[in-house]
């Protein structure tokens, strides 16, 4: 296993302008995972329910996903999240949130799992990320985080920034965690609290990517449809962690294709509910939609 | 003349985050007309009243653009615009407008005015644009529009864009004139108006290019410093039209550099008040902004 993933697995109730469904498996690691999945061996660390099935439970089989640090906790109940979105969907309105056995979760990881070069701490508790971290040896962290952290848990999220290479969140999170409204000077700021890397997500407008001296942005692929835009941030940073973890090395041109990849994985999982349009996706639409990336976006000097 | 711009030219009076100026030449025509000649011969067609000073027409013949269609209404008053952007600079709210010897605005070209070959259609009533563009016997027209016009106007601004090759608009009018959140679908539809091509500008997101079977997009210049965004879209038409007219074809490749030279323009142009910035601009300058682009874009297949 090269990449260990922990965050939320979740029971969703989603609705879009274009429909609803009323169970449907979510969480950042779920949405992580499955899309990382398509570049490398993934592990998952998280807590269920007994209301965790068996179908649910196909998803990450289906894609080979290691789930022995998935921990199943009789008698309890999935994190569970219910929003809907509006016709520009851009932003999920949270309808209710319960995190039943979430509430306790406090992963002690398996021997195995504490050797994994490359780890990303979904969007959890910054605390909590941070124990997580130090219980593995690895040789790449990233992370992700909230606005509600931000708010709430501020001094302990730059403690947990501050042990990680990359931070990947959107647009609005920067500027807010940087208290500044000028995207490149947030940037900045953040990179001087501890990581190497910031990676925007800018959802429809793309991503960008900041170091300490290099700057790389890319256009989000051109949908007609956007149809759910659960876990797009997550198969964004599946992608982009699953080729880096698949990689020889770690270089400018080697993170700008992973930057690409995310972008392209987030693509695809929009386009149906849940991990549906991932669970069929195939390796050579990825690759397909890669060169589509490169068509749409060179031009000549 | 290779190209000729059609629109206001007006005394601003501007308030951003980080400063004010109480008089300050500006109007679509002048920063389109200041952009694009630094690749092309440009010439204006406005009109402006006797308040309109040997300072203010210094900005024009230092970059020698050709002011023999700028009518002077003696004894009339330049049209007027004061505004005041705040924190996020997105969107200016206008404060006063005073439209003034604009309000009989009635251009009767020049002879040689009539056969330039490539015409920029500014900001103004849609029905003017379309007698302007009757006039000329152009091999390619561009223009723009305001959500004003889609309001107030909507069938003279389709019938105006029926008989224009390219439009260029923000992304927010795109929306809007198609009645359609989806960019891509809204690309679709507005193209199904007319216009062989649409360039969306999307600000500090950059821009888009959709024709009928091709799509480009590019993010915005870096900036760490937006100082005062007015004229951003009339500098980006400026760089994208004078690059054009410049060029000995118009394709693909010519087409999608125009829209970074557009870009880099652009950035250039909000970097001070007024065409401050542009006044002192130099052609290396401009190259070496647009060979950022290429790097901060770039990504091996």
């Amino acid at each position: 296993m090269s990449l260990l993933a922990v965050g939320s697995v979740a029971i969703d109730s989603v609705k879009t302008p274009f429909g609803e469904r009323e169970r449907s498996l979510g969480g950042s690691a779920t949405h992580f995972s499955v899309s990382a999945s398509f570049f490398t061996e993934v592990g998952v660390v998280a807590v269920v329910g007994d209301d965790f099935t068996e179908e649910d439970s196909a998803v990450f089989r289906e894609r080979n996903i290691d789930t022995r640090n998935l921990q199943k906790v009789q008698g309890g109940r999935t994190f569970r999240w219910a929003g809907e979105y509006g016709f520009d969907l851009n932003t999920a309105r949270t309808l209710d949130t319960q995190l039943n056995v979430f509430a306790d979760f406090n992963p002690q990881l398996s021997e195995h799992a504490r050797k994994t070069p490359f780890l990303f701490l979904g969007n959890i508790q910054p605390t909590l990320q941070r124990e997580v971290r130090q219980q593995v040896d690895a040789r790449f962290v990233a992370m992700d985080t909230m606005n509600y952290w931000i708010e709430s848990a501020r001094d302990e999220l730059l403690k947990t920034i501050g042990v990680v290479d990359a931070l990947i969140i959107n647009d609005a999170e920067a500027r807010e965690l940087a208290g500044e409204s000028n995207l490149i000077r947030a940037a900045r700021w953040i990179l001087g609290q501890g990581p190497q890397m910031l990676v925007v997500k800018r959802g429809e407008f793309g991503a960008a990517f900041f170091t300490k001296d290099s700057y790389f942005a890319t256009t989000a692929y051109p949908l007609e449809a956007v149809f759910d835009p659960t876990g797009a941030g997550d198969s964004f940073a599946g992608g982009f962690m699953g080729y880096l973890a698949a990689a020889d090395r770690i270089d400018d041109s080697v993170l700008r294709r992973a930057i690409i990849y995310g972008s392209v994985m987030a693509s695809f999982n929009v386009e149906e509910f849940s991990c549906d349009r991932l669970r069929k996706l195939t390796p050579e639409e990825i690759r397909a939609r890669y060169l589509e990336f490169k068509e749409y976006t060179n031009f000549e000097v």
